[in-house]
């Protein structure tokens, strides 16, 4: 673990990433000592600091850290936490530009079951919508009280199901979004849909990538607000995330599908890929 | 500082007060080594962690640690942080109940302008709107992003205007919900009115405060929503947190007032009350 470069696993308490959830993360997985689309991770980093108003930590620097840490460590969850820092006391963002914290953890690669990718996992809808907020939509920061509640829908004991992999969220107007850790995508009449992302929800790296992935094989995509009925007659279903790949539903409340030739394909293309 | 009932001023970077803003807190007025309205900051604090399903450290233990911390700096602003801990990787809240973490910090108090709480205060209204979550509605958690990019409107260099000394918060359907940092009435009519705080918003001790000083001296009380064209026909505006008390707003954008009485009123039987 490292914090602003050095060796360590605390912070202060007066980091605003504490306080306030001021910061924003990213999370890769490494294997073999090798960040997986560590260059497009530091883009959204970057993308979602300067929404923020936070200074991202360069490239170069971040790069070096990460490789340190991968010598120790050639495989498993890489956490990269960038806070506006420390400053005085209040919401306002320090006067003077804070320096920003930034954090690397990394955890052991998880042991999900290996056949969730082509057998499909087994989903549910949320009761939490999540709230509308277009200012901090699409940015993966440290706000995310709304997935830990809505994870917690079915950890608790009573109504524990751990054959539940993921969880669907919709937003307050009614709007399919996307998974707890996941972005969503639907196979509906020969087009890819996934959800807009201009109110809430988090723009991931593997939902980027398999919007590239669309326009290079000509295959109709469509970014824009889902209905759950949508979702009922949907032909197939995947959800996407740096850590789990990709996953398809196989069964979703009453609803269940067997084959996804589609995600198989995308699945496929894009585990080939280094990009 | 005490972390855990220990010296320190860190915490570990696995703490879901860090990784999601998983936690509440409090902030406190203390002088001469008495912190005021402890019990009812207690109160708040046990139902938002019950809220958001955190085992609230218990009043005992707490008010121990808060008379060391007293006896070392009596005077300066608390601040009482409690987080659900640390636990797995994940957004979901280990299934194990997890050892809440709590943290005291002192600040120095701030040396506010002493007549803003006769004379009143210039404030603006926020261009952010907060959104609407009925689930975290009312709680001081940690996920406070919404109070920093609305803090940062009017902090940030090209349009500081250090005058002034709060932001008024509207929610997305054009509501006027709160201050930033504090909980906003009106005097309307003969009546105060305060936001109907259950799609957002934080529900502070002091706004408590006044809602039982209305009660007692037979003024009515409306908690309900407030449009904005309401705001500029009020008789007076004031707001109220544990820190700075009550400001009265003697400007806000175009309008302006001179006069407090219900509110010096207010003030005056608030300050001299130690329940």
């Amino acid at each position: 673990m490292l914090v602003n470069g050095e060796q360590g696993n605390s912070i202060s308490i007066r980091d605003r990433g504490l306080l306030y959830g001021d910061g924003v993360f990213r999370t890769l997985n490494a294997m073999h000592g090798k960040a997986r689309h560590w260059p497009l991770h530091y883009q959204k980093l970057q993308h979602d600091c300067t929404a923020l108003g936070i200074a991202c930590p360069d490239m170069p620097m971040l790069s070096t850290e990460l490789d340190r840490l991968l010598l120790q460590h050639p495989d498993g969850v890489v956490k990269l936490i960038v806070t506006r820092g420390g400053g005085a006391r209040g919401y306002a963002p320090p006067a003077q530009e804070a320096t920003p914290t930034h954090i690397w953890d990394i955890s052991p690669l998880p042991d999900y079951p290996s056949d969730r990718a082509t057998l499909g996992i087994k989903a549910r809808i949320c009761q939490l919508r999540l709230s509308r907020q277009p200012r901090l939509a699409g940015i993966k920061h440290l706000n995310r009280l709304e997935n830990v509640l809505a994870a917690a829908e079915w950890s608790n004991v009573e109504s524990s199901d751990e054959d539940i992999a993921e969880g669907l969220l919709m937003d307050a107007g009614g709007n399919v979004i996307e998974g707890i850790r996941s972005n969503l995508f639907l196979v509906l009449a020969g087009a890819l849909v996934t959800a807009d992302l201009s109110r809430c929800g988090v723009s991931g790296v593997q939902r980027d990538r398999v919007i590239a992935w669309a326009a290079q094989h000509n295959m109709p995509l469509q970014v824009r607000d889902i209905r759950l009925d949508e979702v009922w007659h949907a032909d197939e279903l995947f959800v996407v995330n740096s850590i789990i790949g990709m996953w398809p539903i196989r069964e979703l409340e009453q609803r269940s599908w067997i084959d996804f030739p589609v995600a198989a394909k995308i699945r496929r293309d894009l585990d080939g890929s280094q990009t």
